[in-house]
């Protein structure tokens, strides 16, 4: 399989060749691919990899070959809840597939590709609604990338003649929001304004915002959103200044998560606080320099958790919700029905 | 005169010399000095070379020279009030020179390094008084370069034997906080964890902050204050959470500035948050490096302002005020006068 390298793009567009499970679960680690459903989607992928790499063995090896590739990918990121359910569902279909005495390989690779098909139709769907939030004239700040359903929403405001004007964060320590989501805005022709992390608050208090929407790693059924480490703080400053924060929940809560306090917050190595990435204006390579001095510390929390209580509402497939009545989500038909 | 490159430093120590007062002007701009007092000492150092300029002039063409420098350095930076103090006193004290038939020159640099002698005790005796809300185990963010004030508050605590441990944000673009404040702690051996500006509410959230303390640019009468860009975010991010923000006011409100609409805030070229500076870990020197997608917006203005009831105190060299009450700083004695 092949991974498009997210760190370097699109200042390089560097294909990255996975041909064992572990690879791909460095790939993940390293954030080569990054993004909840995209990284969940690969490390699919990669189990589908490990299965292929044991097919000559006995059933039982099988199963237990799947097990510890699950384990392994599953140990890759901890916050964003799409990995962690496809590589169980992967699995119980690899396992089920075995009982019949098929291959688990296949299994795996029709349950995974199903996967990225209805994540495809969600993402839509998301942004589809999300779209009708939007007026023309517009301005919305954004953090890091919130995706597919970010792009739909954008498309499909563009679509109905609503002139957006898209003011993403740069969003350090990975520069998301100065790499990919600025790139997206510039292949859609939405007018795109770069501002550092820090400057948010600024413009809401001279008026130069109207709303703030990005995405989530994790909703919980309470209404709780984990995202990119920022989204919290600038939830608060939307918040202090009467400005409408959305998430983009995409397929809703996770079943499995009551609320905020059991959401795992991956703390990363604080080296890539001490350095930016880019390209060298020279060269043209990708470059990696040092921003800050030697022998400090530093912190690298991933992510960070809003409370319901600073979410306007939350927008899926199935529609919107209000964070507290987010649990709702489950009862709704899925757009895969319709 | 001899400027340190703070653009670079401690990555590399290079010492820019100014022969000409253009020379001082354009180093404020290009931010080889930065900080509210030390460019302000520098324009003033820079006026000091005009004067010497034109001192084989007529005491008309001295004046209209020492008028035109004045303008000239006046028009670098907008928002710290301490430039727009010294060049008109330096000017009044020239003229008064002139008038007797003295040197201009001679004057504006005694009353340069007068300001800078007083600006010195006026960091120590306010850095003195911060040092007073310390508490043993405290955890202090703060946000870009807060100058000697900080050092002066962190170096009295360590006297007390209270342990400090500072989180200083790296503060987009310059990294001011990355470089400056990180390198003052480390050599004064403070407990130093940097993050990105984006995770201070995280960290709030957590408990892991006890005070946010940075200094000003400007304080007006009415107790707002203007500050890097971020301060206010942090504010409402640590009023948000119940943690106490205090601001390092050095001496004291501007007399001539009410309120926070009267404080024009700089706007740079955004270039600067379209890529970042730092060192190249193989060769050493310093690089830069583009860090956004190219064609598209930015948006850099270089201060905020902070409303005075997000503020708890502002700590200032006649001691602390409440920002409400900051009025009364002129009513107090001069710290050079005891």
């Amino acid at each position: 399989m092949v991974l498009l390298n997210r760190r370097a793009y699109p200042f390089e567009t560097e294909d990255i060749e996975c041909r064992r499970m572990e690879e791909v679960a460095v790939a993940i680690e390293e954030m080569i691919v990054q993004g909840g459903p995209p990284l969940a989607y690969a490390a699919g992928l990669g189990l589908a990899l490990a299965a292929q790499d044991s097919s000559n063995r006995t059933s039982e090896l099988q199963r237990a070959a799947l097990r510890a590739a699950g384990e392994r990918l599953l140990a890759t990121r901890p916050t964003a809840d799409d990995l962690h359910h496809i590589i169980p569902n992967a699995i119980a279909a690899a396992e089920a597939a075995l009982d019949e005495g098929a291959a688990a390989f296949d299994a795996v690779l029709e349950y995974v590709e199903g996967e990225i098909e209805l994540g495809n139709r969600v993402s839509r769907a998301c942004g589809e609604y999300a779209a009708e939030l939007l007026e023309d004239g517009d301005r919305v700040l954004t953090h890091c990338i919130a995706g597919a359903a970010l792009c739909w929403m954008l498309w499909v405001a563009k679509y109905q003649r609503k002139s957006i004007h898209l003011f993403p964060t740069e969003t350090r320590p990975y520069f998301q929001g100065a790499r990919l989501t600025a790139q997206s805005a510039k292949e859609m022709g939405i007018a795109c304004t770069l501002v550092t992390d820090s400057m948010p608050a600024f413009l809401m208090s001279r008026n130069m915002l109207d709303k703030f929407i990005c995405a989530a790693d994790r909703v919980t059924l309470d209404g709780h959103i984990t995202n990119k480490v920022g989204t919290y703080q600038l939830a608060i400053a939307a918040r202090y200044h009467k400005l409408p924060f959305y998430v983009l929940g995409y397929d809703g809560p996770d079943a499995n998560t009551e609320s905020g306090a059991e959401i795992p917050i991956e703390e990363r190595d604080p080296i890539e606080i001490f350095h930016a990435r880019g390209v060298d204006p020279t060269t043209k390579a990708t470059a990696r320099i040092r921003t800050a001095v030697e022998a400090i510390g530093g912190y690298f929390p991933a992510f960070d958790i809003t409370p319901p209580d600073l979410i306007t509402a939350i927008v899926t497939d199935r529609g919107m919700f209000e964070p507290n009545e987010i649990r709702k989500y489950h009862n709704k038909i899925n757009v895969s029905d319709v």
